[in-house]
């Protein structure tokens, strides 16, 4: 089913058994522009939150594109390359996949088209600038290119799009290519996705060794289709499943709380109901969560392996409102020096959390985070919240209901009760 | 005459004749947040290029506000507060310099005002909220709050605003208070500044041997005030004095060709004409240049270090168009990967045609240049170039004539004919 969608070697990756994937050598050549990411300490934020815990983040924010999606961009690219693809398509909510995507296929001589959230594209119109510096072309989605697009427009016509949306949008560009050159490429919620990710995970533990701590305490990382936090969290999981005491903690927005309160169920992952059904905390594919700035985080899925440790109990997701991410981001600028993106806020407010919680307990705990990108091109968003123009969103439970009512209807939907797939 | 306007402890350096003044031990602590900056070889131009070269740039844009400006804004913040002073006022163009104080201000405790050319205010808002993230006041210029700046909007309500009126609105803030606790602090030309600067090349210098190079055949930096530039280049220039066979070059923007075309004088540094006179080469006080993207790069005058070593044949300056300085900023997005800004991109555009002109003349030679910021928040211009918008600015003779008429009658305007002062 997945193969005019992806390239082969990407599907064998997805479902593949193996312990271990080996990074190609080309793909290692490209990723080393920026790679490692350093690991950082953030004595400046620790000192101000006077916390006897140490706060490490790994800065995935050093990539030209600004964020931890390259890791996976170039890796797809590469692979589709191998398989003789000549064009990506792809959706992006904030812009940061998008442009990961474009610079990727820039990089590997590949064509690249990305259907943008419509409220992000109006929102942040210099990442679609940035996609057209690598080569890339940028629209709005819903746009009028696809069926699937001009569907949505037609009975909304005034909507801010989701990534549902424009997820259908990019995998109909793709399979309705004649050529067969033209694949689909996602930049979350899939195992392969993950997989890549996971070299974040893997450089911060030899990274912490150097810095001579043993295993952190507290693992962050915000979570929209679960692919940063997935990175950095799943080599420490290994270590949680064989005896290792660590916390370890996916967060999310309130105004789209997939891991926090949605059910378990197989769904789509779009919205035109396209893809494969995928088991996963769901608010349902036709949940469009409200015009938060973090864009990122507006999904109405999460990756199914993550779910799956939610399900065996390995991970503790948390929701936090907007106006305290922003909070927490405007004390990590004026403490630690850097603008970090929306999304990365979502990690940043659990960190400082986690630390006073340490000071609470007088503990010396050690906090690891994904520092998943900067938030240069994201200033709308810190504007609107220095004019106290933002506010908080919270999902009334008739809604939360009505958008997961169908999905009992969807076939294997018996599989949630018993949390295995 | 300077001290209502900058703190003694900066005079004194500023008219110092030692070879050497440490770095104060606490200035360094807050240095180490992102120093010392990486030196990168540009392999990917290279290859591109097919060029013998090789291109080594300093990369000034991994410090939190984005460019090489926090090494003088954290040096200068830190000596007013030694000094007493509880608020700085300051002036910027592009932004780089402004958000580069506020970062700075915030880090050590101090007020900040920030009066920004409006062209750039216009066409870079996010400057702005980056500003207000680091607590600074930032407002565009000429305003209404400075006698200067109701005196320009009275006789050219509709000014894109330039560097020399804003100086004179944030000195006028400074000198204006009477409780005596603000002072103006400069992003460049004075030789303070240029002197917090040369932190880029004596780290280059190690950089460079730990490469396993000896010293670079070419040193580049685009050239506003001067600071970034010299910044690299005056390490390199005491080797060439000695003898090294190093050809150091400024570059500056054809639209306003200070060094290349302007005649060399005593002129005031600010439009107001409320500086002492600095002895350089000017556009004279009055000139506003066209509205190229690169707003760094549009002062009238120029360091009277810089132009010295000029007078002296220690440099050679080159001047470059808008469209060729983009292109190369595009070809450097679409090699290395990163965006950088657009006032690099005039040291860029000398690099590419550096390594053509060592591929042509078949010499292995070491090119070395300042990456003085990215340019993540200039996508504007990016756009503006992408869509087809922009054009090239030629300076007519006449212009040039009219804006410097008035420079002999200046006092010491003598000076200019011997070039010492």
């Amino acid at each position: 089913m997945l193969a005019p969608v992806f390239p082969m070697n990407l599907i064998e990756q997805e479902v593949s058994a193996d312990r271990w994937i080996d990074i190609p050598e080309e793909v290692l050549h490209i990723l080393y522009r920026w790679r490692p990411s350093p690991l950082k300490r953030a004595v400046y934020l620790e000192e101000y939150l006077k916390t006897p815990a140490r706060i490490y983040y790994k800065d995935e924010s050093y990539s030209p594109p600004g964020s931890h999606k390259p890791n996976t961009a170039v890796a797809q690219a590469w692979y589709n390359k191998q398989f003789g693809i000549e064009k990506l398509t792809t959706e992006t909510g904030a812009g940061q996949w998008g442009s990961a995507l474009a610079f990727a296929c820039n990089l590997l001589g590949l064509e690249c088209k990305v259907f943008m959230v419509r409220i992000s594209f109006d929102q942040k119109p210099f990442r679609k600038t940035m996609m057209q510096v690598w080569g890339a072309n940028c629209i709005a989605s819903p746009s009028t290119q696809t069926n699937a697009g001009r569907k949505v427009l037609e009975e909304m016509p005034d909507t801010p799009g989701s990534l549902g949306i424009a997820i259908s949008e990019a995998i109909e560009e793709a399979v309705t290519d004649k050529s067969g050159k033209t694949r689909y490429s996602l930049g979350s919620v899939l195992n392969h996705v993950l997989l890549h990710q996971t070299i974040i995970g893997l450089e911060a533990k030899k990274q912490l060794e150097i810095a001579g701590e043993k295993l952190p305490d507290v693992v962050i990382g915000c979570a929209g289709g679960g692919s940063n936090f997935a990175g950095l969290a799943f080599p420490f999981t290994l270590d949680k499943i064989h005896g290792a005491d660590i916390q370890i903690m996916p967060t999310e927005p309130v105004a789209c709380p997939t891991m926090t309160r949605a059910p378990f169920a197989y769904d789509f992952g779009d919205t035109a109901c396209t893809t494969p059904l995928l088991a996963m905390y769901t608010l349902g594919h036709a949940f469009i969560p409200p015009p938060i700035h973090a864009g990122g985080l507006r999904y109405h899925g999460m990756a199914p392996l993550v779910c799956q440790c939610i399900i065996e109990g390995l991970f503790e997701p948390r929701s936090f409102h907007q106006l305290k991410c922003y909070e927490s981001a405007l004390t990590w600028a004026q403490t630690e020096g850097a603008i970090c993106a929306p999304e990365t806020s979502h990690a940043v407010a659990a960190a400082i959390d986690e630390a006073v919680k340490a000071k609470e307990e007088g503990k010396e705990k050690v906090i690891l985070f994904n520092y998943s990108g900067h938030g240069l091109m994201d200033l709308t968003g810190y504007d609107a919240f220095l004019s106290g123009e933002l506010c908080d969103y919270s999902l009334p439970d008739e809604d939360l209901e009505k958008f997961t009512a169908e999905l009992a209807s969807l076939p294997k939907a018996e599989m949630r009760k018993s949390g295995k797939w």
